[in-house]
């Protein structure tokens, strides 16, 4: 994603705090209490403008989301639609997806979401992508015995180390299509970099792949 | 594949038991007796008109290989490629793959290729795709430990329905690649099928994977 810097940023986060949530390091164990509901947590690793983590959020008000972005700057463009949708199931979290495990215990989350997350081509660069084990770790110690990934990307590369890291980490694969957008699916919510992507002519690539606990 | 009806291929295939080898329950074990020499045995299941088998037992004399063809009327177009090359680690086998175990013993088979099996699309035919559960058991009595299945293919439903099979069967998955003949794999040796569909422009997916016994 191409980012603008945007000094006011900080400071829009800060005023925003019923949306993007302040001093997550206390919520962790008790997520459900920032919620107006005890439901489920879905949260999205890389949430970038959000659109998928808000589509998703109106669409499942028995589920509570939560989009996870690092960036100030992006961030501000999620939280400009959360503030439109006003959706008491959604917050936002401004942290390293490194961290997750000081913001959330185990059992915290029910599933995570991973869309069109930064390739990291470079094998030098690999233990920065969003599959690579370290990161699957981290989401088991945070989620219930049996939580679930779903992944999507039109990054055919991304996609193939994906399933083998899947593979190695003993994670089953419940669900896989090579070309989404035309695997009948009903229900899909596009992302920002979906849309943009799939009208060039990309593949979209999905799984989902769940612990063995 | 089209089958025509050839009377005669019974016949022809008696006649060349060096080639297409007769009684091959008598082996069961002992395969390192039929060929020349005693080394590791790959087989490709369904090998059709052999040209597959034909070329990697040329380009790998290290190793015997053996191709399982249960029409009689194709495996006739793989003996004429084998009289023809008369190369001592290579034998054809004329039985139906459900049969293998019949055949061959624990630890007699060291690899299994399927190249462009027979998809079965429609579900209720799950059990004849050679990478259903079953034939993954049948695979696996018969292989080494950590033996490995090769498969490729260009049938998306096919392969996104054999990535899911390997995974429930506990497989490991090692290589992998979305868009094989882009992939950059040096020593490619094309099946009948791969060449035809890749110049009609289809993908082709490739796999292996490993047995953790």
């Amino acid at each position: 994603m191409r980012l603008r810097n945007k000094p006011w940023a900080k400071d829009k986060i800060e005023e925003h705090s019923q949306y993007i949530v302040a001093n997550p390091e206390n919520s962790k164990g008790n997520w459900h209490k920032v919620f107006e509901k005890d439901q489920p947590l879905h949260i999205e690793v890389g949430t970038g403008k959000g659109r998928f983590i808000t589509e998703m959020a109106r669409a499942n008000p028995e589920i509570n989301y939560m989009g996870i972005e690092l960036y100030d700057s992006v961030i501000v463009a999620a939280l400009d639609r959360l503030i439109e949708a006003d959706l008491p199931n959604l917050k936002l979290l401004n942290v390293n997806a490194a961290d997750l495990g000081k913001y959330f215990a185990k059992n915290d989350v029910d599933r995570v979401y991973l869309n069109f997350s930064d390739p990291w081509p470079k094998i030098r660069h690999e233990k920065r992508r969003l599959t690579y084990k370290d990161f699957l770790k981290l989401y088991e110690d945070i989620m219930v015995d049996g939580g679930e990934i779903h992944f999507k990307t039109d990054n055919q590369g991304l996609f193939e180390y994906s399933l083998m890291s899947f593979s190695e980490y003993g994670l089953l694969l419940k669900y896989l299509s090579l070309d989404f957008h035309k695997s009948g699916y009903e229900g899909n919510i596009m992302t920002e970099y979906e849309e943009k992507f799939s009208e060039k002519g990309n593949r979209i690539y999905r799984c989902e792949v769940k612990y063995q606990n």
